[in-house]
């Protein structure tokens, strides 16, 4: 799958996975030193080999993002 | 509203507000040029004055950002 | 961040959290004895110290909620 | 279908449906006065025939919810 | 509740529940052997007994799903 | 991106895709004729080249995915 609909499909690399008997929370660095959490399946984080320094991307569907005000 | 359990609340700049009859579709520009896609109700974009320069927020639930990997 | 694009902000008061290892399931109670409940990560639950008795909200982007019909 | 997954279905009534070429803003209002906006599609909200008056329910997955505090 | 406005509401058969503390993984198998895969609470999946060879659903709000493309 | 987290990635073909000025919703049949209906921005349906015919990927993450039962 080359191209996908999702808006935002970010470069960052894997900072800490902490995996749960089901789901598992990973956090990714993106450039600029800005991190983001995501929640998956754990069967998901082992399928990619997601640990500490990995290059990955976080993506995210446009209609889940938010926009909020000071 | 002081705390929000979203796990990624992630500071900018609107860059593009583009509004449609129901929806509305608002770029942000993150630090270090990372730019954000998000859809919303129109009536949200213009209840928080969103336009081209507001500093704004991009607010995502953890389990809505999932992981890509080359 | 004073101000949320998402349409549905209401007001309760958490009435019971449920943790796991990294997932917590948090029922919020609305005026009028309507019940919440929400799905966030453990982190997310206590670094805002939800237990029983605080006054909270229930937070809920549009493009999430549906609609049935009988 | 008798039953869902889905922990929130409350029950209410159609306030005010608004629709676009492709999406739908509607709103339902829950006992106690609480008002919860949706974001459809338009051919859900012509299918279900949602119009102001018509008995309804908000259904919403725990996965949705956020949680605010002051 | 006899309708809902979610657009896509497929039959199948449920191939294996995988429950953790608070939430749960459900595989239900549609005809023709698609499988598809679903992050649910616990007392979700024992609140519909759940389990291998129960006829189901899997439900999905159009907002939700994406496209992709080779 | 080879490979993403969502658990759910379904082959099939474009059978419509609807464009409003914003929004977009595209309908995709998967083999033994199931159909989704996917709900995108116009941006990424024109992105993508999204038209009747084209072969295309619908993409759920586990999460978004409800269980109904009769």
């Amino acid at each position: 799958m080359e191209q996908l609909s999702a808006r935002n499909i970010l470069k960052g690399t894997i900072k800490e996975v902490n995996k749960g008997p089901i789901g598992a929370e990973v956090t990714i660095e993106l450039s600029g030193g800005i991190e983001l959490t995501s929640f998956i399946t754990k069967a998901s984080a082992e399928r990619l080999g997601l640990k500490e320094g990995v290059e990955a991307y976080a993506v995210i569907k446009a209609t889940s993002v938010m926009i909020g005000k000071d």
